[in-house]
């Protein structure tokens, strides 16, 4: 009796749910500590202290009634957007108010509801794989349709000639997503110069609006040193959706924006529906109390040499396996590729020996699998012998 | 450009951020003391001493990582839905397990998760008039049909006559609010009775299963001792939601429950797909924060007498000015007649006044007016002599 549209959703929600439970499972058999578990993005590096000094501060020396109450516009505290807005301009030279600033229920709730302020039903997104496979539900959820432009797998850069063939007068919206989730890569300036240079040419051939939107989780997570071009200055129709899940290690909270710059077509409507959208989705508003600690925290960061030290070691631990994987730049995934062609044989061979890997046709990309190295090093340091075992099933492993 | 279903909504909203701008525009030119704002349902009674404890002991007593993660279930944390099914089990004599709980962002995404998992395109959704006007909103989200019963005004109760003649074979849900919004009414268990004979009834007729959604963010604010009958006890296809929004005064903070009950059709599908609606539509979890506030303050109330004191000398001053409104039984609204048809006219007259409220179009009963009486106690007794005032432009009022 459920609605036609969750059937399928349900169906394949138990196979993540099936997951979970066998790492449950294997835990119980083996203890929490003999099991590696690199399926999920929850971040293992707690928030900086500063968050708990913001929250306690707050919650002693202000009035509850504020606090806690709805915010006066739906799409925020002024104040806070406002600082959003500043910090913003003050890392990217941009000239953003709190106008252009909507709070969020993390990223996934500014996707939804950029999406749902922008997408007829039968409009086009296109999205480039392998990508988050939530894009798919949240552009079914208003009756978009998602188009996908196959995987690059030399460098996970996006295939620009497949993407400019399938841009239609339908193409309403593309998500790119750089730092990349599954692969890690950083989209590179010239292939941002690139997508924009099509988008721009597709527009005037169309005469159409093209919305590219920027889904930005990873955007603090960087390594050496390496740039994430801000989009907002390749290309006037960028919307930009953050979430500080990642960059403060806050993702049960719930808590991200997004930029909609003056620049974008029809700014003042999209504005104006993104801050209803928030209200009738039932968001409602991103939760008080964060907002206003996101706000007091606007220059705190994680601990990303954790992250970078996880990934070298994890990375190298592979590689000298025989394992084949790009090195990425950012986020704090692997996209490793599988030794056989159906990559969830080998999720199978490595649950054996306790590690638990999600397999890249979640991403729509088959032949790979994504290790989340959001764990311990501890994790990963005992995790190694074991993907040497697991290696040496398919090829001879060369040592260290 | 932006989506053809948001364009009447942005227009509607526009009207609501028009009054907000109203209520400021006078507090700048009067003064805020000077401004009688009766127009929103944020909450004036601050959160429980015990909600601000619980917060500094759990951001100071425990692991960010966890306390800040995502939970292992997108319904949440297992062990506050637990404690949240303990204290429904004690209070209403069910058996509730944590599997019938699915946390919420509020009562709002609770509702949207639920109608996300029930509603087919062209399904209907009936609602009893005068009603939360956001049901619409909710509704069309899913492309279901709102099917309106039209309201009683002699007490509020709903029409029944009108309600069963109204349901079809496409009728999916009905959605009731008891303590109402806006009329502060309760549905008398009698009434309850009534309204589940016939949904029994229809579901036999059309071998369907009929939803009953009961949205209850007002179920702890019932005066007098009346008694807010536990719907689930008189109908199996009973879901519940619940938020903390006013029961804890915690509006801003986006924290609530679905009740799903073993006694539901298809309940475990429903339940299954209420937690992946939770993840799809962007929620992914209820604050984690916030869950084990509430969970902390599982016996927590807010200050009842305060809205009480505040209901009694509003409500008395109106009917001594000589206007007419039905005794409120619960929630924190007094729906007033508008002593001329057209009830935008009386909310016009009584701005010159600096008097804000609502009018009852917005809930599709015209002719009336909302009162919200969440505000402070003086600016009720402030407000007062200038509803006496208003009230002269209407009738001879008879002073107290």
């Amino acid at each position: 009796m459920i609605a036609e549209k969750m059937k399928g959703m349900v169906a394949n929600s138990s196979a993540i749910r099936a997951m979970f439970e066998e790492g449950n499972r294997l835990a119980k058999l083996y203890g929490a500590e003999n099991v590696y578990d690199f399926s999920l993005g929850n971040p293992n590096v707690a928030a900086p202290q500063a968050v708990k000094d913001a929250i306690v501060e707050l919650v002693t020396g202000s009035d509850p009634v504020i606090l806690h109450g709805y915010t006066n516009s739906n799409s925020g505290y002024e104040d806070v957007r406002q600082i959003v807005a500043e910090s913003l301009n003050k890392r990217f030279q941009t000239s953003f108010s709190s106008e252009n600033i909507v709070m969020s229920v993390g990223a996934a709730g500014g996707l939804n509801v950029i999406l749902k302020t922008l997408i007829n039903p039968g409009d086009e997104v296109i999205v480039f794989a392998p990508y988050f496979g939530e894009y798919r539900s949240y552009t079914s959820n208003y009756d978009g349709v998602l188009v996908e432009i196959s995987p690059n797998t030399v460098d996970f850069q996006p295939k620009l000639d497949e993407f400019e063939a399938k841009i239609t007068p339908k193409t309403k919206a593309v998500i790119i997503n750089t730092p990349n989730n599954p692969t890690g890569v950083v989209y590179s300036e010239e292939t941002i110069k690139k997508i924009t240079a099509i988008l721009e040419a597709k527009q005037r051939e169309y005469k159409t609006d093209i919305y590219l939107i920027s889904d930005e989780p990873y955007r603090e997570l960087a390594y050496d040193g390496v740039k994430v071009p801000w989009l907002t200055k390749y290309y006037d129709n960028t919307i930009v959706g953050y979430s500080y899940s990642k960059s403060l290690s806050l993702p049960g909270e719930r808590i991200g924006y997004l930029v909609i710059p003056d620049e974008v077509a029809d700014s003042g409507d999209v504005k104006a529906a993104a801050n209803v959208a928030t209200r009738i989705l039932g968001f409602v508003n991103a939760p008080t109390l964060q907002q206003k600690v996101v706000a007091k925290c606007i220059n705190e960061k994680t601990d990303i040499s954790f992250y970078d030290r996880n990934k070298e070691t994890l990375y190298n631990g592979l590689i000298d396996c025989g394992f084949e994987c790009i090195k990425p730049q950012g986020a704090f995934y692997l996209f490793v590729k599988s030794p056989v062609e159906n990559e969830k044989e080998f999720c199978e061979a490595a649950k054996k020996y306790n590690i638990l890997m999600v397999p890249g046709s979640s991403f729509a990309c088959p032949g790979y699998v994504r290790l989340a190295y959001c764990v311990s090093y501890e994790t990963i340091v005992n995790a190694l012998p074991k993907f040497k075992k697991v290696a040496e099933l398919y090829f001879s492993c060369t040592g260290r």
